[in-house]
């Protein structure tokens, strides 16, 4: 199933099933319960919205070793020797097709982090890593859009990574994945900048859940973004991002400077 | 006037407005709109719970002098140049009474830190220092709890400080408070452990929500936890914690180690 956060003027976000370009709208949502309504939309009458305001953000961080070598080892770091969680902010999330908007402050140093996203479905703590996926309804994508001139001189990832608009996450949620299967493009303006394996990570999707939920408890609705392979180009003003995983969908973006427009 | 979220047994979290021991509910809450009731309840009946589920749960870390000193140094940090913000997760949140559960594979070094809680009252960016505080709803009290190996050790603060139950927040919030005259004090099992004049931080409130909202938008029932001051003895089972701010109340819990119960 693939399901849609939409709006339509003058209503609250609501959730749908899609049927291919079709919207099936449902009374309820994927993580308290649902039903059909029978009816349709089409995709292109109404507004996408973030598939979920998370109540809990977290983003595994430096997950990828190509990744660790080019930008970690730049900013200090080495490679995670255990899987150690990070937070975004739900200030910052915007949906497919809302607009990246670079503060005028901003270094050139803006890049993109093309990421796979797991969604939470059910409240899970103590999940064995053999069975820990059963916690997830299902799987969407996100740009983890980083300054990383603010990155090395903050001590916090506060501004470099949580200001506003700089967490597009989107289009929706597939619950139908073959992880092994996917592949993580970025292009941006059309042209191809990524390209990974989005399954090939330091920590896998179950390794983390299970060391997280020694500690933590996950709930419904709950986001965790897995980190991204390889290095971006410097993103510009009018540049169009686009994030695409297999198998889900792709996720569209315009960065757009401050005072250029 | 002081806030308390609270939930009467089979019923949902509701506000309401205390008059001494006496809760007057309200319909609706302090963010989006509320009406009295003119109905009353003896605090003593209702389960106290925690003020506010926040969108986003701020912290700002090193924020006093002595702090910095004895903890900070000894992770490696030092004194900050600028108020930069960082993220805990609403998974930790315990109310008023509610224990803090230290699991069993914690090391000794688990620690409070006394810390004031700024509740955010409305939707805001681009505040300018001097009227930033006029976002602000109130103010409540929070428990820093951190492991201070895990600290230490981890990348993050995602098993140091964010373990659930970590995160004792409450016990309501009042919204009439002088900053100045404010007095953090912090007992373990009533002997007085930590005294600090609240307000003496590196960097004030405004300071903070100035900055922070260069960048990013504040909502309502977001929290901005301003940090603490000193240094805590290590907290063992059956200890009470009392974090005490002159003019707000005292947020009462007590530390129980998994497996000793």
């Amino acid at each position: 199933m693939r399901w849609i956060r939409y709006s339509t003027p003058g209503n609250a976000p609501a959730y749908g099933l899609m049927h291919g370009d079709l919207i099936e709208p449902v009374d309820g949502d994927p993580f308290d319960g649902w039903k059909p309504t029978g009816r349709s939309l089409a995709l292109t009458d109404v507004k996408i919205e973030v598939p979920v305001v998370p109540r809990t953000f977290y983003a595994a961080g430096l997950n990828y070793t190509a990744h660790v070598k080019e930008v970690g080892v730049a900013l200090g770091m080495s490679l995670p020797t255990q899987p150690d969680m990070g937070y975004r902010a739900t200030n910052a999330l915007i949906a497919q097709g809302e607009d990246i908007i670079v503060p005028a402050d901003a270094t050139e140093a803006v890049q993109y982090e093309g990421e796979l996203v797991v969604v939470i479905g059910r409240k899970a703590k103590h999940l064995r890593e053999e069975d820990a996926l059963s916690c997830v309804l299902g799987y969407t994508i996100g740009n983890d859009v980083s300054e990383r001139t603010w990155q090395k001189s903050d001590r916090t990832f506060w501004r470099s990574k949580n200001t506003d608009t700089f967490k597009p996450m989107g289009p929706w949620i597939e619950t139908e994945v073959d992880l092994d299967a996917l592949r993580t493009e970025v292009r941006v303006n059309g042209e191809v900048k990524t390209q990974f394996r989005t399954n090939e990570m330091l920590f896998g999707i179950a390794r983390y859940l299970s060391t997280m939920t020694r500690y933590l408890t996950l709930y419904p609705g709950d986001v965790v973004w897995m980190g991204t392979d390889g290095v971006s180009p410097n993103l510009v003003h009018g540049d169009l991002v686009e994030v695409s995983i297999s198998g889900i969908g792709t996720l569209r973006n315009r960065v757009v400077r401050e005072g250029q427009v």
